[in-house]
C-alpha cells in the first residue's frame, strides 16, 4: 500500500491543514511515540504538554490548542480530533485491506433456497441455510453459519465462526466478531419433581443496525417474544444477554459483562466489564455503571453507579473483610453508645 | 404450520379444558399481551390481576384460580401451569421444526471407526473422529466435532460448532449448544525455575443425563480422574467447570459462573449469575448462591448464601468504600469508646 | 499402548528408583486413590499421613520424606516430586497420543501463498490464509484458522475451531484450546452525536514462546500498536484481554479474567479467576491478585491483593448490606461519640 499525503487525508477527510500537503503518512500512532512519517492525534487537553516533545509528520488538533500545535509543526485541525481519528482509522482500514469481490466460496454450502444478494462475499466452509436473507455488501468470513430463516442487513461484516440462529435478525452495517453466538436458547425451566423441565425458547433476537458484537459474545434468543438490541449499540466480547432482554439504542457494554433475563436497559448506558445486570430490572437511558458493579433492583435516573469492593494488600482486606461480617452488630454498638451518652 | 385447536394440545398434554375445543392456537404469548388467537399461562398467583384484562384465546390455571378464570374466558386447568407451559413448549417447538431426516451431511468427515447409530443426523462439515459413539436420535447441527472415543448418548442434540473432546461422554438427551467445549485441558502448571510447566491432563469429562450446556460453555477435563456433571445438570451460556469439579444432579448454573478446580457441588443447587466458586471447596445439596457471590469456603448447609456489594450512586459509593478500606480501625475506635463508657 | 515399567520412566525422567524396576504402570493417580498399578506423587508435606495408607505400585517423593516413604513400599526420589509429576504426565501424554502424521488434510484449505513447514499437520477443515506461516511441527486441529500474515511458531498446539487474525503472531511451542480467538477487534469507539463511531483497530496481537491459551479466550488486537502477551504466559478458559494490553513473562491468569485495554500487567503475576483488571493501570511483577477482586488502580509493589465481599448466608448479608450503604454516616456517628467523650 503506497503511503498516503496529508492532501490524501484532507480530501478524504476534511479538516484544515497548515503544513506540507505533499508529507507522507506511513502511519498512525500515538502522541507519544509517532515519528515523523506518522500522524497522531490530540483529543485529551491534558496530553497537551506531550505536543512539544512529538516527532510526529502531522498532529490533528482541536481549534482550542490549534495555536500551539502550529508551532510544533504540521497541523491538521478540526473540531473533533477523537473523532476525527476514529474515521481516519476507517479509511485507512479500507485502504489497508479491500473488501473482499463478491462471491460464494466453492466450499460454502448455501441452501438454494437462501436469498443472497449478489454483491456478497462469502468465505470457506460457511452454511447459509433455507430462507436465510443476506443484505447487499455483506462478508462474511471463513465457516460463518446463518440458520434458516435468518436475515443479515446491509454491509455486514461476519467474522470466523459466527452463528447466527434460525430466525434472527441483525441490521445494517453489523460487525459481529469471531465465535459470536446470536440466538442460542435462552436458560428457561420449570422445576418440578426435583427436575429441570426445559421451557423451549420460541422467540428470535432482533438486532438493529450499527451494532458490534464482539467475540464469543451470546445473545439467546427470547422464551416467547423476543431478545432486542437496538440500533448502534456496541457489545465487548465474552458479553452474556439472557433471553427476552432489551438492550436501548447506543449502549455499549465491555467485555464480560452479564445481563440476565428480561432486563431492560435504556438508551446511551455504558455497561463496565465484568458487570452483572440481574433479571427483570429496568435501567433508564444514560445510566452509566462502574466495572464489577452488580445491579441489583432497577435504576429509574440516569447517572454513575457503582459497586465495587475497595481492593488491598491481603491482610488489611482480611481484618476489614472479617469486620464487614459484623458490620451490622457494630452499628449497633454505635447505637448503644449514643443512647448512653451523657448529656 | 397449521394452527393447534385447544383439543389438539388437550389431547397431547392432558389438563381439563372449559372452552372451546375447536378454538384455534396460533402461538404461546405471555400473559399481559396474549390475543384472541393465543393460548397463555398464569403461574405467579400475584399476576392474577392480570387475568380479568388478558385477551388470551385460553389461559393455563391452577386450581386455585380457575373459578376466576373461567369467568374472563377458555382454561385449561391443571395442577402446575409453569410445567403445563413448559410441557406445550416442547410440543410446540416439535411441531415447529421437525427432527431433520437421518443422515450425514456429504461434507462431514466421518471416520469409519466411528460407530454412528443409523437414526443420527450429521449436518455438514462435522468432525467424528476414530471410536466417537453417536446414540439413536442424535442431531448434530453444523461443524459439531466429536473426538477420538468420545460417547454421546440417544437423542442429543449438539449445536453449530459444539466441540467435545477425545474421550469424553455425555449421557442421553443432552443438548449443548453453539460453541460449547467439552474437554479442554484443565488449567494445571507446575512453577519451577520461575516457569510454569505443564501438566498434561489425562483425565476426560462425564457429563450425566438430561444435561443442557449452554453455548461458548466450558466444562475442562480432568487432571488424572474425571471431571463429573451429574444428571438433569443444567449450565448456562458462558459458564466455566474447571478440572475435576463434579457438579451433582439437578444443579443449575445461571450465565458467566466459574467453577475452579477440584470443587465438589451437590445436588440440587443453584448458582446466580457472574457467581465463583473457588477450588478445592465443598458445597452441599441444596445450597443456594445469590448471582455475583464469590464463594470463599466450603458450605456445609443448604441455605441461600449472598455477597454481593450493594450499588449506589458513585459518590455515594465512593464515601462508603473509602470507609470500609478503614473498617477495622473504626471497630477498634467503637471498642474505645465502650472501654472509656461512663459506667 | 503397553503399560510402562518403573525403569522406563526413570530413563526417561531420572530420579532415584527404591523398588522394582520391572513393576508396570498403568496409570498416573492421585495419591488417595492410586493402586498397585498406578504411580502417584506426594509434593504437599501435609498430606504425608496419606502415604501410609496408600496402595499405590511407586510413589514420587522429595528427600524430606523419601524415608517414611521406602517403609511402605517403591519410591521415586526427586528434589520436586510436583515438577516430576508434571514431566511424567506430559511423557505420558505422548505415549498415549503421539503425534498426527504431517500432512495437510485434504479437506483443509491453504492458500498457495501460506508458508507451511512440511513438518505441519493440518486438521480438516482448516483455512490457512495467504502469508500466513506455520512454524515446524504445528499441530492443527480441525477446522483451524489462521488468517493473512499471521505467525505461528513451531512445535504450535492448535486446538479445534481456533481463531488466529490476520498479522497476529504466536510464538514456539504454543497451546490454543479450542474456540480461542486471538486478534478480534480491540473494542473502541468515538463518541460523537450521539452515536458510536468505530476506531479501527489497526494494531495486531504478538504472543510470545511457551504461552496457553485457554478454550474461548479472547486476546484483542491493538488500537494502533500492539497487543503483546510474554514468554511463558498462561491463560485460563475464557479470559478477555483488551487491546494494547501488556502482560509480561509467565503471568498467570485463571478463567474468566478480564483486564481492560492498555493495562500493563507484570512479569510473574497470577490473577485470580473471575478477577477484574481495569484499563489503563500499571501491576508490578510479581502482583498476585485473588479470585474476584477488582483492580480499580495500579499497583507498584509486588504482594498479594484481594477485595472480594464476603459471602454469608443471605439474610446476615441483607443485614450487613443495607450497614454498609451508611458506613460513611457511621463513621460520622463514632466520630461524634468521640468528640463528645467525657475527657
Amino acid at each position: 500500500m503506497p503511503p498516503a499525503s496529508l492532501a490524501d487525508i484532507q480530501a478524504a477527510l476534511g479538516g484544515t491543514l497548515h503544513g506540507d500537503p505533499h508529507r507522507r503518512i506511513e502511519r498512525i500512532a500515538p502522541l507519544a511515540s509517532a515519528g515523523p512519517g506518522d500522524i497522531t492525534f490530540l483529543s485529551n487537553p491534558r496530553l497537551r504538554h506531550q505536543l512539544q516533545g512529538s516527532q510526529a509528520g502531522c498532529v490533528i488538533v482541536s481549534p482550542a490548542v490549534a495555536d500551539l500545535a502550529r508551532q510544533r509543526g504540521d497541523t491538521l485541525e478540526t473540531p473533533d480530533p477523537y473523532l476525527y481519528y476514529a474515521r481516519l482509522s476507517q479509511w485507512w482500514a479500507a485502504r489497508m485491506a479491500p473488501a473482499p469481490s463478491p462471491g460464494v466460496h466453492p466450499t460454502a454450502i448455501v441452501d438454494p433456497q437462501a436469498e443472497v444478494h449478489p454483491s456478497v462475499s462469502i468465505g470457506p466452509l460457511c452454511t447459509i441455510e433455507a430462507g436465510a436473507v443476506l443484505g447487499s455488501g455483506c462478508r462474511l468470513a471463513a465457516r460463518v453459519h446463518v440458520g434458516a430463516g435468518a436475515v443479515v442487513g446491509a454491509d455486514g461484516r461476519l467474522g470466523v465462526g459466527v452463528v447466527i440462529g434460525s430466525g434472527c435478525s441483525v441490521g445494517d452495517r453489523a460487525i459481529l466478531h469471531p465465535g459470536a453466538v446470536i440466538g442460542a436458547d435462552g436458560f428457561g425451566f420449570a422445576p418440578a419433581g426435583g427436575a429441570w423441565h426445559k421451557i423451549e425458547q420460541l422467540g428470535s433476537v432482533r438486532i438493529g443496525c450499527d451494532v458490534e458484537v464482539g467475540a464469543n459474545t451470546c445473545i439467546d434468543r427470547g422464551a416467547l417474544g423476543d431478545t432486542v438490541v437496538g440500533d448502534g449499540v456496541k457489545l465487548d466480547n465474552l458479553v452474556q444477554i439472557g433471553h427476552n432482554v432489551q438492550v436501548g439504542a447506543h449502549t455499549a457494554m465491555a467485555g464480560c459483562v452479564g445481563v440476565a433475563g428480561s432486563a431492560v436497559i435504556g438508551a446511551h448506558c455504558t455497561i463496565g466489564g465484568g458487570a452483572v445486570v440481574l433479571g427483570h430490572l429496568e435501567l433508564a437511558d444514560g445510566v452509566h455503571v462502574s466495572a464489577a458493579t452488580v445491579i441489583t433492583r432497577s435504576i429509574r435516573e440516569a447517572g454513575h453507579y457503582s459497586g465495587v469492593y475497595p481492593f488491598e494488600d491481603n491482610a488489611a482486606w482480611e481484618r476489614n473483610a472479617a469486620t464487614l461480617r459484623r458490620l451490622h452488630e457494630l452499628r449497633g454498638r454505635v447505637r448503644d453508645l449514643e443512647k448512653n451518652r451523657t448529656p
